[in-house]
């Protein structure tokens, strides 16, 4: 149920998803890209078809800074219950609820979406990357 | 206020939590029941009595999946402010946040209830698990 | 993008996050002021000037919760995105997502705010401390 994973492992993964909202939300999108493995995929009903490799990961974000600028607003992805599912040296598998939450300017924040994300993570040269993420959105359940 | 806590503990305890919400929000009751130790207690203002020991823990957790299957809605434990108030090698204190958010097929998720947990754990052969969870709802406060 | 923190140093950092919306929340107001150092300052554009020192910024938690049971309500501070941007032996930048969760007695509970907090964090006898503290307000983007 609740694996035992190594202090530092936990950390770095830790400090992964502790970085990555707050880069797609900042408009920092190419570093947003680089939290994926070169040829990471990011799979989700929201979006017609997977995003794969760190060029369409990057346009990816910029898409979403730039239409959340032209609705002028800004949008969070508050992420909780991070679980290290498994980890070995180079693998991991990682589950989180991630929430988006919007604020129109001068209005109040909206919770819009409720999704779990499962990712596959390795581990290389720059530490902890993700492999291939899958999201779910609570509202089209299977 | 922030007491030293040994990173390995730390991470027993971040990792216990991590999978809890996900076992019983997932549908693996009994998974979710032994995150408790064989005579755990769940005591919460929006249940009748007390739940206590793992078969009444494991139906307690079935009877969740199957009303909200019933509903055709997801529910999730979003768990946040996790706090291991003293640890020692046996026995902890953990303070956390828990909502309860709701999504109902097709249509926005909402928040349902804010809550906190006070739990007692215990250190075993199974690692730390929960002898005792204390719920406090915000819209009851005392 | 994910810097590598000493895993002792991220269980201390997240023991202080973890503790301090609970000392708010639980109207332990000059425990929440000891988070901060001496001559710690909070700096928010919801409040009309930066709050600065351990006895301002008790009295700032001492209204915090005086108003909130004025009018009968629980107000609950939701961390988040914990990232630990940078830390040495003596000094740490740390940014997190922080909502302000609104629950009056016996109504259902409210999203209020969705802030950003970035934080300068210096070690000293009494572990990590916050020296200054930027609140930023999604609804008011710069």
């Amino acid at each position: 149920m609740s694996p035992s994973v190594a202090p530092e492992t936990l950390a770095a993964v830790h400090q992964l998803y502790g970085a990555q909202s707050h880069l797609i939300d900042g408009g920092h999108a190419r570093d947003w890209a680089l939290t994926f493995t070169a040829d990471g995929e990011f799979v989700s009903p929201s979006y017609p078809e997977p995003v794969t490799g760190t060029g369409a990961l990057t346009a990816f974000a910029e898409r979403f800074a730039a239409e959340a600028r032209a609705r002028d607003e800004v949008t969070r992805h508050v992420l909780t219950n991070l679980f290290v599912r498994e980890a070995g040296e180079r693998h991991a598998t990682v589950e989180a609820y991630l929430q988006i939450v919007t604020t129109p300017r001068g209005e109040p924040s909206r919770l819009v979406r409720q999704t779990t994300i499962t990712d596959d993570l390795v581990h290389g040269d720059g530490g902890w990357r993700i492999r291939r993420r899958v999201v779910r959105r609570d509202d089209q359940p299977q």
